[in-house]
């Protein structure tokens, strides 16, 4: 099955726009579960185990777990073996580099870690994307507009009388010539949604940016779907994670994870039907 | 000691601006080591013991070490182990990412790895580089011009009349309040180095693309290193890893190092005495 696919039957059979983002910071974790080597573990999986049904996407940024070292690493492994076939998994990392060594990269991420899909940076331009797009079965999430302050200091620069990452955005359309390429859109950025899904009407949009980061979930369904109202994948991280700190954290994960994802249906409902 | 020390320092002493990266690629290991667990890190102990007297760094891509996952992380750490501490050691991951996450990828380069520098993609802005910023024991090598083909899609872009990079390099050098930000710009860019190096004239510059990429050396020690001819880092990967992938592999090692160390003092004579 390929990436579309398999996104279009998970975002169905979830009725879930949602992604759920496994950035686990092991200085928040709730007291009771101890610092532990497996700790962290433990957490990803009740986590998971609160919200499978509730998503379309998991999303793990790599960051947290390399900071961990060889057993961050370890752990990343393990937490991608207890997500259910069916939800996609994207390897949240941003890499990008010299095309040999982007497509080391590739290969950690689709190969030896397993993730469907991977988030890459494109300022060093098409080689250094093109080693994740060899497959129809992953999909490369081009960064476009992220979802931080920092975004303004060059993506938003004028390329003769148009922004840098609408520029980003029509390159990576003309790449994706095997349905197998997306884009990060943050959320906190709700006026240029719009006009970028225009000029990437087929595309998967992985939106970041709502929750803590105060994205507006709204515009990220109204502007991140496709004509359908699919195809967007807005992501939550430490507004689910960190819902609770206390024992009943998974509980807290759900509700905020169940919240959300009936708030997106319900501004689908609004827009799409 | 700062970084700008510790640089000058071990440039002086093995007079140097040579630094070899360690992008070892296990499908290419010289046969007779096999493909046992160990024989990266035996490689790799091999090719610093022959050439750390001639280097003023290692450059480390990450990629090569992530796509053999677990193993990988620990051979990494075990191959910095070996690295003489005088010697500048250079996490070359291009990582880039919002600033609690940036924060934990300067985490795991900078303490977990224990790396004194490492490679930053700048297309984020300024939050996702500012953790690698922290101290003045460690630089951050932001990614200006890049080495390869794709460099031409985006990093050249015109903005206001000027290339997207200049942009970059402009907020760089501002960026630079504590002596610890450097650049990196392509071998394969003659031309652009003289100007880059009018802008930032007191920065390290990490010149990558020497040897299999085609870069000029000459161009590499004139206009990249600073107006004592020092600061510049010439990378060479492949055309030392791989000078020859016999039993005699070490030895070519150090022979196709020592020819390029030696170049580069000729250059530097010539120009800089």
């Amino acid at each position: 099955m390929n990436f579309i696919e398999k996104l279009q039957k998970i975002q169905r059979k979830n009725r879930s726009l949602l992604c759920v983002g496994l950035d686990t910071d092991p200085a928040k974790l709730p007291r009771h579960l101890g610092s532990s080597k497996g700790a962290l573990l433990e957490f990803n999986w009740a986590i998971i185990d609160a919200t499978s049904d509730l998503v379309c996407a998991y999303k793990l940024n790599l960051a947290f777990y390399e900071s961990l070292g060889e057993r961050g690493w370890r752990t990343l492994k393990e937490t991608l073996a207890v997500i259910p076939r069916n939800v996609i998994t994207i390897g949240d990392g941003k890499r990008g580099d010299i095309g040999n060594t982007a497509e080391q990269y590739a290969n950690a991420l689709y190969d030896d870690l397993g993730f469907d899909a991977a988030t890459v940076n494109p300022y060093m331009g098409y080689d250094s994307v093109e080693p994740f797009l060899r497959s129809d079965r992953h999909c490369a999430f081009v960064l476009a507009l992220t979802s931080n302050e920092g975004s303004s200091d060059f993506q938003r620069l004028n390329i003769g009388g148009r922004p840098l990452y609408e520029r980003i955005v029509r390159a990576a359309v003309k790449w994706n010539t095997k349905e197998n390429l997306g884009l990060v859109v943050g959320a906190t950025h709700p006026k240029e949604l719009q006009p970028i899904r225009k000029l990437a009407p087929t595309v998967p949009i992985l939106i970041p940016g709502i929750g803590k980061q105060g994205g507006d979930l709204e515009s990220a369904v109204r502007y991140g779907a496709d004509k359908n109202g699919r195809l967007a994948i807005i992501n939550a991280s430490r507004s689910v994670l960190y819902a609770s700190t206390g024992k009943d954290f998974a509980t807290a994960a759900r509700n905020e994870a169940l919240k959300l994802r009936d708030q997106i249906q319900l501004y689908r409902d609004k827009y799409f039907s």
